[in-house]
């Protein structure tokens, strides 16, 4: 099964491929979107479609992956290399909660709605590449614990909390409506950190 | 369109199949579910399945209407009448994260990873009774403002963000896990209300 050594090329087809469907399957989910539908919206035969891609699960897969991609890209890569981590880890809730209320969504949506979907090594890749983030949450987390600047509390709590929240905005977010996103975040910012960080740490005061 | 206005009869056989079907339709989405396989599984034939059940929209409905009962009668009935308002968001973040991580999660999931599957009048049923839930928590947070016991944040952001973390806990949570259903209850409403709550609002102090 060569689902996770496939390197999708870089053509313009393809991708555009990937968007359509991802756009179909966010709308009527996996299991309610039909190859035919897809290749339809692509403009192609189903013969045509398949010409691009293997088999159904392999195109989540693609789509999942493309998604990894687009997150690591535009939250970890950023942020990873911020010295203080209080900074570290609200830049990355700034950047996940602009990355979910923007365009990119539709694969971010898949990746979180179908995570029961995939099987196999397929599955394995992307929930180890998921896993990867909530480690560098926790990770984040207990290096500003170790210095004092947070609270010490259970590090796979705070992670699935951060995530919680932050994610969870595509189920409520409009893009049109009261919340914009620069107010979820600084909301968001306020809530999450005003429970962590310790209030005078310098002073070793403690809550 | 009979659908919000009919009432399940009580019978333990219209109980036992909307199990079943939540069991399946957990398992393996609503789309990935058929009627057929829904029969098999209740040891009815399609015929009888459909003595019982209109149709399948018809039975998603009444799956998550039965969810909004058990989160209503578990949750909500249980807190609504809470003096202090600190004390009934807490308990209400205790006795979300206890549903979510207990037995009657099956259906809960269904309501939240089905959210956009149901259409029209039935809709707008469940929605408008998830939307309770946010007024509930959006107001009790309002009023705990009020008595200057808690920061003054956005209310929905507030509400969403508590939604949010506690109900992503059942994308995480494993029944024979490190981290018990005590334990994440614990430490969700430390951080969580660590934040909220003001410290030293009795000196009128503020972060």
């Amino acid at each position: 099964m060569g689902l996770v050594g496939r390197k999708p090329d870089d053509g313009e087809r393809y991708r555009a491929i990937l968007e359509t469907a991802a756009r179909l399957i966010c709308e009527r989910g996996y299991e309610g979107t039909s190859m035919q539908e897809i290749a339809s919206a692509c403009r192609l035969t189903k013969a045509g479609l398949y010409h691009h891609i293997q088999n159904k699960e392999q195109l989540l897969f693609a789509i999942m992956s493309y998604g990894m991609d687009l997150f690591e890209g535009q939250v970890l890569a950023k942020v990873r290399d911020i010295e203080d981590p209080v900074e570290r880890l609200r830049s990355c809730m700034r950047r996940n909660i602009e990355l979910v209320t923007h365009g990119a969504s539709k694969e971010v949506i898949i990746i979180l709605h179908e995570h029961a979907t995939l099987t196999g090594e397929a599955r394995e890749y992307i929930d180890q590449r998921k896993k990867q983030y909530v480690r560098f949450i926790e990770n984040t987390f207990a290096e500003a614990v170790k210095l004092g600047r947070m609270r010490p509390l259970e590090p796979t709590i705070v992670a699935f909390s951060f995530l919680g929240m932050v994610l969870w905005v595509y189920k409520w977010f409009k893009p049109d409506g009261r919340l914009s996103s620069e107010k979820i975040i600084d909301g968001m910012l306020d809530l999450f950190f005003g429970g962590l960080v310790v209030p005078g740490a310098a002073t070793g005061e403690k809550v």
